[in-house]
């Protein structure tokens, strides 16, 4: 996955997707001029709308006809169905019978045929239906076409902001970082990119230590707040980000509750918790990072109202 | 005030504000599909930057460097204490000594010289400054300079969605929706421009029905959420509006209420009550409008937190 695929990408999800701006943040430290990347402002509300058409406009056009199935409770799942019906093509998204319900709500309301199964047989029923239906299989991160839609951001703010010096980056599965370090590096070699997770979910910051992917188990990773970021890198995504990442932070639950509170009142955005790391990186682990132009990606906004209106009245 | 004077300001201030992205949204009527215009992302949260960074940008380098005056306790306070600061000179603004400490504050941040009054007193406090320091009065909305950068959103809709079919503008003193409604009608023809406003602040409707200016008294107007809807138009605003118009309608609070809160769940923008009026008009009004596609103007979101989180509790 090289720059070459990025601008190809860029060239195909163009009038699918929406070229976020760039928004320059007045109560930034001075020291760290700050913008916001508003992927939060994405149709289905999050970046994955950028992998989902890369991924299913590249296929050909009679594979694509036979539909597409993804495995997600998350703005993937919502993803591939909104491009799904975009394409005019059927869509199969299997998700845990413990997805709450609004989830599944969302996700049928983009036309998409919902599987509901027991947790551990997501993946199993996905590649059923995969053979069943002749259908594709659009995976959450780990494949070069949904790097290369993700990495559409990084090409973005290498073009809007030419002498960016810092980009920070939520990861998880590592598809978003690994993308958008490919394109800002590209661009701009001189900017470092950082990667910020949830300490609750720190097994990034633990495989780019190690120098190899660090299995920690779900239930671990389950306990953040950020439900967007409880999966881990694959060892394809794992492999790009050591490549283009300068680090990795982690973030405190309190730290990105604080951050989900200063953008909707200081940048007015909804941003969901995993959306928010990469500020709440920003604003309290300064001493970390390196100083200058910083971009923050702020990666989603669908976040529970009511989580919102807490956050809002603390 | 004509379509040229609006490419001046436009080509004036690129590089002061932010060219605000066309968002589509997917959960319109498919017969009316909508596009939000986010201006509550500029820096200080609302529209009123362009007015400001243009009549400030306009004026000769020697009055300019006088400084400049303004009467405000809204988002205008904060528009010109920005861009004077951006201009580096100095702004008085005069406030009612009634005004939240929250926004004295907030203008204080930006570096203006903040001049509490008795609310009776702002207009001839600000006169009294202009003479004593040969400073420049920046009015909120009655001037061609205000009304052009306001303009300049009518001309990035006209630029980035030329088959538009009618625009949703909130109205109150009339600079927005007279700069929008001559922007879009000198790019679009045959788009229709409708202005929203609250049914408690509901002058500018019985102006236009009758034809001149109807005066409600400002504890009428006092009534609304709608904080930033407060104001009636002026002779040169209400001028411009009948020639640009199609329609003035008004909205209920309780449809305010439900706009906030959508425009935070669906479209994950924080949008104070003034802001919101055009969604309001859109999703309670489509009666009273004509279909097609249709562009709302989300003006501003500076809204107090706990507002913002009780309207999601709701």
């Amino acid at each position: 996955m090289t720059i070459d695929d990025i601008r190809d990408a860029a060239e195909r999800i163009r009038g699918s997707i929406v070229h976020t701006p760039l928004l320059p943040s007045l109560w930034a430290d001075p020291a760290r001029p700050l913008w916001l990347k508003p992927e939060n402002l994405q149709s289905i509300g999050a970046f994955k709308v950028r992998g989902a058409f890369n991924a299913i406009g590249k296929l050909d056009e009679r594979a694509r006809a036979r539909g597409v199935v993804a495995y997600s409770s998350g703005n993937h799942a919502q993803a591939v169905a909104y491009a799904a019906r975009r394409f005019g093509i059927p869509a199969h998204i299997v998700m845990p019978d413990v997805t709450p319900r609004i989830k599944v709500d969302n996700t049928r309301e983009h036309g998409a045929e919902v599987v509901l199964v027991p947790i551990a047989e997501r993946e199993s029923t996905a590649h059923a239906l995969v053979e069943r239906l002749g259908a594709v299989l659009i995976p959450p991160f780990d494949h070069p076409d949904i790097i290369a839609g993700q990495g559409t951001i990084g090409l973005e703010i290498g073009q809007d902001l030419a002498d960016v010096e810092l980009v920070l980056v939520p990861v998880s599965g590592g598809g978003l970082a690994s993308g958008i370090g490919v394109g800002v590096k590209a661009l701009c070699p001189n900017a470092a990119v950082y990667a910020v997770e949830p300490e609750l979910a720190g097994d990034t910051r633990e495989s780019f230590e190690r120098g190899s992917v660090v299995e920690w188990p779900v239930e671990l990773r389950a306990r953040t707040i950020a439900d967007g970021l409880r999966s881990q890198p694959s060892e394809l995504t794992f492999a790009h980000l050591r490549t283009v990442l300068d680090g990795v932070i982690t973030v405190s639950e309190d730290e990105i509750r604080s951050a989900v509170r200063t953008l909707a009142t200081s940048a007015r955005l909804v941003a969901e918790p995993a959306g928010a790391v990469s500020l709440a990186g920003y604003l309290h682990h300064a001493d970390e990072l390196p100083a200058g132009r910083t971009v923050a990606v702020v990666s989603g906004g669908n976040i529970d109202p009511a989580l919102l209106a807490d956050v809002l009245g603390a």
